[in-house]
């Protein structure tokens, strides 16, 4: 198959739900200028969504750009990942309206962990898509694919003890543990994949894009 | 006509339907904590619906990637298979509800009942464009024409029994018939349309992309 | 200007339109069964806008795939008619709720007028585009540009007529109007630009895709 | 990086935006006739946004065709804007109902203050990732750099000077402050950055689209 539809069709899915958090921020009720001010955690979870999707896609697209064969494994892998990012609008609603008291009965921790569990979610949909495409013969460019395993490990020793650290901490700092995922984006805006530097597209190149 | 914006709108489509199933998930009424796990029916509807769409995007991929002609009937075709796929968050939404009892006077076999007639016009529209991309001469490679007919009865008798059958069992077992819904996805995932080994893209493509 | 990035940007606003539209069919309160049956005119009002939409994208597609060059005044033009197109869901969503006299106060003369009175706008926006298209010196193929203003007449007679005749008629026979639009749709799937019948893509073509 | 895929994830970022302003619009409650009238600001705040959504993403076409090279900080800084253009919806929202007096305890200057704030981070999100793009060399053409720099100043003063004026004008006479913004699209629309006459892709196009 070739690369260029299932990166068209995975762009469709991170535009559309990155697009859908607005729909979190809702008309205030009661006092206008309180009530925009009082929207903070609305806000807040916005940002950090957005850059976690944001991110997350910025990392997705690292990964695809040097994918020289789409088998089905790796569409399936794909669907699971996008099926987790599709999700995240929902915690991230949660959030908002838990932290600005708008839910009854609830509590932040509760709210916060499972917003921990959703991002855990994302990165372990992301590693399954990276580590089929990089163990899997043929389907990156083999050269790369010794390069990659090399910087991984560091790579993701801390984006795993990043998001579950973030996810416990939310039971006793739901705020200080949403900070800490804004930051794990931040870090993975950063910390990226090595690219080679000589040439921008693999040369086996299968659909031009 | 050239077959790439025909994917893109599709693609689009596919990826705007898929991402819109979040909006189903609601936050709960009353405890949160109770609400979060009450909503079960809600998560499996959604993960039902996310993989019936998404290994439909992935059977669209791999029958427009050979055609090498689209003309106005293949676009109108298409246009009523995406005329269903839009719809399905609509019955993922009654089914979610009913499941977790917040529709008044409703009952779960009619619901899924709905949800499966939902996924039959979706089968029914998939064979529409199917068939026409097969049987009419010069839309897709005339040799991957006769591999298809050969492995299409098969493939398309299980998919004909299963959905005709969750629909049915919907009546007694809606749960079941849901079960079902979903590994006739994952089938269809597996028991995938035969691609020639040799090259991956239809010797006189149209309009690259 | 290249065209691809237009067209891209054309095809995500239908493709998301047309999407919406599914916002407008909600679990019905009361009796499910009935309530589901008693929905009709929101089924008609999503079939009727989802073939208005998606065989303006096939117009749309017709136009600018023989365009070879974009400027501002035809993204200008462009814009306006996406306006439109993105403004249907909130008429149909009056037009089902209507119909199913879910509004306070409302008749149905009313709903159905404003609906053709966006369904004039759509046709107007087309023809701007269209008409800025064939004129203008450079836009589009010039022999093709005198062949389609041959067949243009009577065509956009029939489309004139028809969505004006549909709009007055919605003050006596508000259905009758809303089967029409449906008709137009595919008179308009049908009765389509003529294609030049060697080649598929301008001899010229600017940016591929 | 190439630039195709951030082109085609920012054009979905960009249509989905766009599209969702449609939300905004509501069946009204009470007399239909009546309330549609009573309605024109929320069409009035759909037409300003839409217009500067549309517009914005046509200089960001703009700005990216002569885009050769796509690093992480460019990436980034688009993220940024990105993050500001999926926001406006939850202004516009806000400003439709507050001039149709639908909120509670809110005044308009307020209101028309905030949607103000949304336009000059947009505009400054816009800022960021063209100075970035002029500055940084080997990210846009060098010859085109020069030729812009040239233009930028007194374009980016006029936009500046208005989005800022609009700003606090909303704080006496919010209607013209809205009419001033969508103006102030237009002034964008037609006083748009110079293109190299001869040819209309860079040289070094990286990866076609």
């Amino acid at each position: 198959m070739d690369r260029s539809r299932t990166e068209a069709f995975s762009d469709g899915v991170f535009a559309v739900a990155i697009t859908l958090l607005v729909l979190n921020l809702h008309a205030p009720e009661g006092d206008l200028r309180e009530g925009l001010l009082h929207m903070w955690p609305a806000y807040l979870a916005y940002v950090v969504s957005f850059l976690s999707i944001g991110i997350m896609w910025m990392n997705h697209h690292a990964v695809f750009r040097h994918v020289v064969r789409v088998d089905r494994a790796l569409q399936l892998a794909n669907l699971l990942l996008l099926m987790v990012i599709v999700a995240v609008p929902f915690p991230t609603d949660l959030l908002g309206r838990q932290l600005a008291h708008e839910l009854h009965g609830g509590d932040t921790a509760t709210v916060t962990f499972v917003y921990g569990l959703v991002m855990i979610a994302m990165a372990a949909g992301f590693s399954l898509v990276w580590w089929y495409a990089v163990l899997r013969p043929g389907v990156i460019d083999a050269r790369l694919s010794r390069e990659w395993l090399r910087r991984a490990n560091f790579r993701f020793s801390v984006g795993a003890a990043g998001y579950l650290a973030g996810t416990a901490l939310a039971l006793w700092e739901p705020l200080l543990s949403l900070i800490l995922f804004g930051l794990l984006s931040l870090y993975y805006a950063f910390e990226h994949l090595p690219t080679p530097s000589s040439d921008d597209t693999p040369s086996n190149s299968p659909a031009g894009s």
